[in-house]
């Protein structure tokens, strides 16, 4: 028996998300656990860091499992990948310790948020991105992001209906930049709340296009109240890029 | 009665190619002619300067049609793409003379060849590259590219049943290079046979592993026979970048 770390790399527009829903059948999770039950001959559970939503995108995201064979841990994504449907790639697969778990051991995760701003869309990156054709006032943008840098409470960046345990969560770091015709938004942070990246970038595109002040973010943030902050920016532009133990 | 010039991007892959075939639903020219015929109100016949095929993309086709309609031209790119589907864009429209044929009287073209050199796969340009695992001799390749510029009777590089009136034709420019994890090809010349950049890029490859020589290429190009070149690189690989008058 041993304890398997990977790390997945997934286009997650064919999917309804990470996680198993009953009545879905193409959820990345799911399809991992098809693969996996291959190799180990036995139903295998995985755990996943982030349960991305349907539509976001992972370069590093981080799962586990127990596995029963003893299959040599570097055959693991060779396996995997010859099993796995082409949207999904195991990057790389780790033995570790069989008490480590990939969500509650997690420090911090990385996400991307990839906004394409330019009249025509591109045919090429339209399901790794949000198209927005007006124009954005970045200066403005960059200036939002230290109102959220630190530890705040964001239930007015938790999607309405949820209620997490804990919502007092602190961003580590949160930068924003162009890379023509895109501009990204990187945020880094211990822990976020159901669609918290993308309320954000909402609320930064109504800061630009002036619905929000500069002067309110603080307000908004203090206020714990959904209704406060922007719109919940579109799924297909968020991209889990790592996850930190 | 107009003339219209159309500067067409596309992302291939679920596409049967450009032309029109019987029995098959998914090609560009058919979802062109479907958008344009609910502007003109009427049938309307679209020319392509280039037959990509299935799984070919384009960010510069060209094309033309003959309008009935009187709509203003800076309205047809933004009439068009709320009528195409997400993975075909209009990028612009131009009027010109009645005598204007996209296909007979274009100059040149210039496409591009992408080649993932990396061990893993990546899914997000998994539909934009040709996968290659293993080392490139890139020196090599570029050394290569000499042999093809030029005019030269390129029947070697013809796919094999196809017969074209003239295959003398010109190569103005060909270029390898590195974008690392990526190798691109491109490739600019006044025609181009049925496969030939794909047959170009497959010797190339061969080239690369050692199953050709250098000194083959001349022969294979002097030929004119083609079991002599390379196999065919798969057409996912293949962009038509531009298409000049």
């Amino acid at each position: 028996m041993q304890n398997i770390k990977l790390t997945l790399e997934y286009d997650g527009t064919n999917y309804s998300g990470w996680q198993i829903q009953k009545n879905t059948v193409y959820t990345i999770q799911e399809k991992l656990q098809e693969a996996l039950a291959k190799i180990n001959k036995k139903p295998v559970k995985v755990q996943g860091a982030s349960r991305t939503d349907a539509g976001v995108h992972a370069t590093g995201q981080v799962a586990n499992c127990i596995l029963d064979v003893a299959i040599p841990i570097e055959r693991v994504p060779v396996a995997l990948n010859r099993l796995l449907p082409d949207d999904i790639v195991c990057k790389k697969a780790e033995k570790v310790g069989m008490d480590f778990h990939s969500r509650y051991d997690s420090s911090a995760k990385k996400y991307r948020y990839r906004i394409f701003n330019k009249k025509l869309p591109s045919v090429f990156v339209r399901n790794y991105v949000y198209h927005y054709i007006y124009d954005i006032n970045l200066s403005l943008m960059k200036q939002a992001c230290e109102y959220f840098i630190g530890t705040h409470d964001f239930t007015s960046f938790q999607a309405s209906g949820c209620a997490a345990k804990n919502t007092i969560k602190t961003i580590e770091s949160m930068d924003i930049y162009q890379r023509k015709p895109e501009i990204w938004l990187e945020i880094k942070g211990d822990g976020f709340l159901y669609n918290m990246v993308r309320i954000i970038v909402g609320t930064l595109i109504e800061l630009s296009m002036g619905k929000i002040q500069l002067s309110d973010i603080k307000n908004i943030i203090t206020a714990r109240d959904r209704s406060q902050a922007g719109f919940t920016a579109p799924s297909q532009g968020l991209t889990l890029l790592e996850v930190y133990y």
